[in-house]
């Protein structure tokens, strides 16, 4: 293994020394304009016929040549007859020749016979369309550059024009490297990975108007690399590799490149995506994308996208940012820019964004993520409260109609999100695990609409609080195959020695465990009790993976899994949501949600609830040790 | 013919209706992932499989088991032997068995033969990636409605989902009527009209994942239309009539929609688009939209786009909206919402938003318009200077790369809107015509970025102000082939009793007409003197079309349209721009561009103009008489 260092290149650097590298000759081809939608036009494109081509009706009612209505008045209406005096038209018709005026309709008082009267008189080329006054042979319908619209297409047909010359997309390869990697459609044997960052980039092409061309793995071996690079390289306009950018053992697309092109550079100042490598085969650019995903996306944007528009020559087109205040504080590293998947919530009219989780690798964070946040080389940390600009990934409208749920996990409640949509067309739920009291605190920033807590609790301050029950649930222990006994209690865990997953700090169910321990085993702690997982369905998924061999979790998470489980106790599960979040249309959709028939089938499916009360609410909200207290089974 | 009432119907309200009559049962079907890019899920979607499927690296660097490194600090480093105690391991790779951690190569000193050494311990399950860390099998990958985007795909295909279900998308016949309506590709007959709102509603639709299904022309006989509705009623989810909806003679679409069907209404409170005809023939919903581009592409926002989404159980996605301040009054009707197209101006940081031309039938004015202005049924009129909300057309950022330029109106300046975007990419030029004394009123309040004027003018207060040539133009009188001989003078105009298209109040050619008139026949006006045209080029095309006889404008007008010109003056165009635009970005490329090859080029094609100058900064900007004054040929 060797060690070798990255180039800290500012982004903007890079980038243009990429496009100033790069001289693109897009081929041209002429195209009819019903199949045009979405091309570049090549050159600016002029009318060939005026629209209207001839003096048109601009509403219903009659032409007339102005001067047989001359005098007319409520005192002495001018009588005029059908065929000699005016023609009835319809809007868009042609004047009739000799016609210099339309009167309409409303404006017609019909009488028997043909005739009709007017009580004031015409007056020349009202009502009518003058040949070209939409457009006029020989103007300028689109200039060059514009990508076609559906309302271009419109214009363009108008003005005669049927077919028009446009911008060949740039066709872009695909090099996906690793021995190990397997595309979408073959089986997967043990130690390989499913390919996928080739569906997500061709993706990202075919909506910036370019033609992916997505290639086979390319193996682990130098001389595939290299025979890869020059074949693409002779068929493709721009070559996008991934991965191999890197600094691992295996990552040698760089001196490959640098053997059959030239190395613009190796590594930019931004986070994640440093890794990439910047490179030209003979006239062809090379983007070498790390492979972590995110970092391959946002690298794919910082060069692949600016190479796109570099093509077609068109401008940037970012939309504005979002305005939102932070909500956690958030920190950078030094000496680059750091990219932060954040989540945005919309409550009471304000926008507040915390940072998502940041693992590279983390393709759900991209599915999950509101926007980004761009943090500059000099700024290393933003704290909570300060206002930043956001580049969104969904939608403010979008954004607007998501709940987000804080509070304690379970994977019913994860369910919930999966549902809202299909009762409440257009709402979303996001979830996010916090414990109850870091769910409590971003309610009261504005941080939430909703929070998850198990069992009871008390509450000061509750006031305009509403709770309501999604269902009791069973909560036992789960223990992995690797383990000889299924765990059944406390004593059983510290007995075997087994290694625990707990709950992160601030959670009730750790609380739970740790009062357990204190009173049954004097307070000693288990191998693996300060090591959590982000979920109990997440940790159900590292004792299925063996690295672990017990938790304690809902019934549910163990069934999912096929764990073995035992009672330890039930507990309710409800939410606690503010009376005005109830009453907003995004509330309403939650608890029509809850009190539906697809929740009551959903926990039936996974198992270990009781739904008899779901949609209930529960009053007072928070008691000492009321009904909705927590017992053994 | 026959007048009839239509509804006012509020468009809420209309919507509501049409929604609330109608249940779709989407078909579902199931595709894989790789295609699957734009879909709507069916359902949820649930991981099929853990990601990572095994404990994974997170970094480059070696693997090993924590107790190895028990105790090592720089003092007293630990040495590990490869193959024994550790192993090389690349970013993403499964943990070898029985290790429980990853040392990151930067942290790992590299010895001879094998060995390493560290000088701190290694953290159990430091840089480990978790089975399921990412999506563990059984999570909630996607949630049922949701629009599959690139960054989907790539978690589906990770959490081990090679297929899904997903919605189809809703068969949308467009129904196209009238007679003298032909479909693109085929010859024009006088009289005859291009049929191109159908390719339009066929791109809207599928711009929002409907398919279009384009019928042929249905003809002006109720019996044809009735056949055509029931025939698409049958095959299709929903039915777009384009048009037949208002209250012409031809207009029986409502009356044969409530032969075949029910109707639900005539009408909305809303223009233009008001004369919409609202019906459902048994299950299927019928959208009758007016004929009027602009009115159909509205009244299919309002009706046509919520029945799709309605279709895929989603939420409107409307981007924010952009605020303005109005450069101009705007007016509205009574008694109904009026719907405005604006063009804007971003100049200096302030986006400054003007209402553009309003004749419904104006394709061109929906490929210039930049955004829309909603006022509503109570607001009849909003003044200059008030703060608006705008639905954007063109994004914030195209808005921000178009340079406004108003003032005199010639053929060669509208080409440097074709020009200027090939030259600096993303650039694009919105040309308006308002005279050189309303440019330069705009100009002061930051509505346009550079106004062209022709021949001399004084202009107190110029300072900080540029003058820029284009070129020299010959301007004469233009005669139509309907008059017995060519126009070379006032004398000859007024002898002719030709009828005369003259340039709008506040043009300097106006001003100069009317000076020649006093001078040379005691100030008599000529036949057609209050009647206007758009642009010099647009009189050409009235002349061309035979509703006028004669007018005077620059000889590329004439020579476009084969019309018979005498020349009258000769006189310098230029450009007037703020110091402060002209070192702007996009002054910059408009100098560019003015002193382009391409410029002279099109200068040279279009004839009348000569550009020995064309770039040239002319100082002083204003002057009494000085090189830049007009003179006759």
């Amino acid at each position: 293994m060797q060690k070798y260092r990255l180039d800290t290149i500012p982004r903007e650097v890079a980038r243009n020394r990429l496009l100033n590298a790069v001289t693109f000759h897009p081929r041209r081809e002429t195209v009819a304009v019903i199949d045009a939608r979405g091309r570049v036009t090549a050159g600016p494109v002029n009318a060939r016929r005026s629209m209207p081509p001839h003096p048109a009706a601009a509403m219903d009612g009659i032409a007339l040549r102005t001067k047989v209505t001359r005098g007319a008045s409520p005192t002495r209406p001018v009588r005029l007859r059908e065929g000699r005096d005016f023609t009835y038209i319809n809007t868009g018709d042609p004047l009739p020749e000799n016609a210099d005026s339309v009167v309409m309709i409303e404006k017609v008082n019909i009488l028997e016979g043909g005739w009709v009267e007017l009580v004031e008189p015409a007056l020349p080329w009202k009502h009518v369309r003058q040949p070209g006054e939409d457009v006029a042979a020989g103007e300028v319908v689109l200039p060059a550059g514009h990508r076609i619209r559906p309302v271009d297409q419109g214009a363009l047909l108008a003005a005669g024009v049927e077919q028009l010359s446009v911008l060949c997309p740039p066709r872009v390869a695909i090099l996906p490297t690793g021995s190990e990697m397997v595309p979408p459609g073959l089986p997967l044997q043990p130690g390989q990975l499913r390919e996928f960052n080739s569906t997500v980039l061709a993706g990202f092409l075919e909506e910036c108007g370019a033609v992916p061309d997505c290639r086979g793995v390319v193996p682990d071996r130098e001389e595939a690399l290299r025979e890869a690079l020059v074949s693409a390289a002779d068929r493709c306009d721009i070559l996008v590799v991934n991965a191999g950018s890197s600094a691992g053992s295996k990552d040698f697309t760089p001196r490959v490149l640098a053997e059959v092109g030239e190395i613009l550079l190796h590594g930019v100042a931004a986070r994640p995506g440093r890794p990439v490598v910047l490179a030209m085969i003979g006239e062809t650019p090379v983007i070498g994308l790390p492979g972590y995903p995110v970092s391959a996306y946002l690298a794919f944007d910082w060069f692949v996208r600016p190479l796109i528009r570099h093509w077609y020559r068109s401008g940037a087109a970012a939309p504005p940012p979002l305005l939102a205040r932070l909500g956690r504080e958030v920190q950078g590293g030094p000496g680059a820019e750091d990219f932060i998947r954040m989540r945005v919530a919309h409550v009471n009219g304000r926008y507040t964004a915390f940072p998502l989780a940041r693992g590279g690798g983390v393709t759900m964070s991209m599915v999950r993520a509101d926007a980004w946040l761009r943090l500059p080389p000099e700024t290393t940390r933003l704290n909570a409260g300060e206002q930043v600009e956001l580049e969104w990934v969904r939608t403010p409208a979008e954004i607007e109609r998501t709940l987000v749920l804080t509070g304690c996990d379970d994977p019913l409640l994860d369910r919930i999100g999966a549902m809202i949509g299909r009762l409440s067309p257009g709402w979303s739920l996001f979830r996010e695990y916090t414990g109850q009291n870091e769910g409590f605190d971003l309610l009261r920033r504005g941080g939430c609409h909703a929070v998850a807590i198990q069992g009871d609790l008390r509450e000061e301050g509750y006031s305009g609080m509403i709770r309501i029950r999604v269902a009791e649930r069973e909560m036992g222990w789960i223990t992995a195959p690797t383990a000889p006994e299924p765990v059944s209690g406390v004593e059983d865990l510290i007995r075997s020695g087994l290694r625990l997953i707990n709950r992160p700090p601030g959670s009730a169910t750790r609380d739970r465990l740790a009062q357990l321990l204190d009173e049954q085993v004097g307070g000693r702690l288990p191998s693996g009790w300060e090591r959590t997982e982000g979920s109990h369905w997440k940790a159900a998924a590292s004792l299925a993976g063996g690295t672990a061999d017990v938790t304690v979790g809902p019934r549910s998470a163990a069934e999912a899994f096929g764990l073995r489980w035992r009672p330890a106790w039930r507990e309710p599960l409800d939410l606690v949501l503010p009376r005005s979040v109830a009453e907003s249309e995004g509330g309403k959709a939650l608890i029509e949600t809850l009190r539906s028939r697809d929740l009551r089938e959903m926990a039936a499916q996974l198992g270990g609830y009781d739904d008899s009360r779901a949609g209930e609410i529960i009053d007072p909200p928070f008691a000492k040790n009321s009904e909705g207290g927590r017992w053994e089974l």
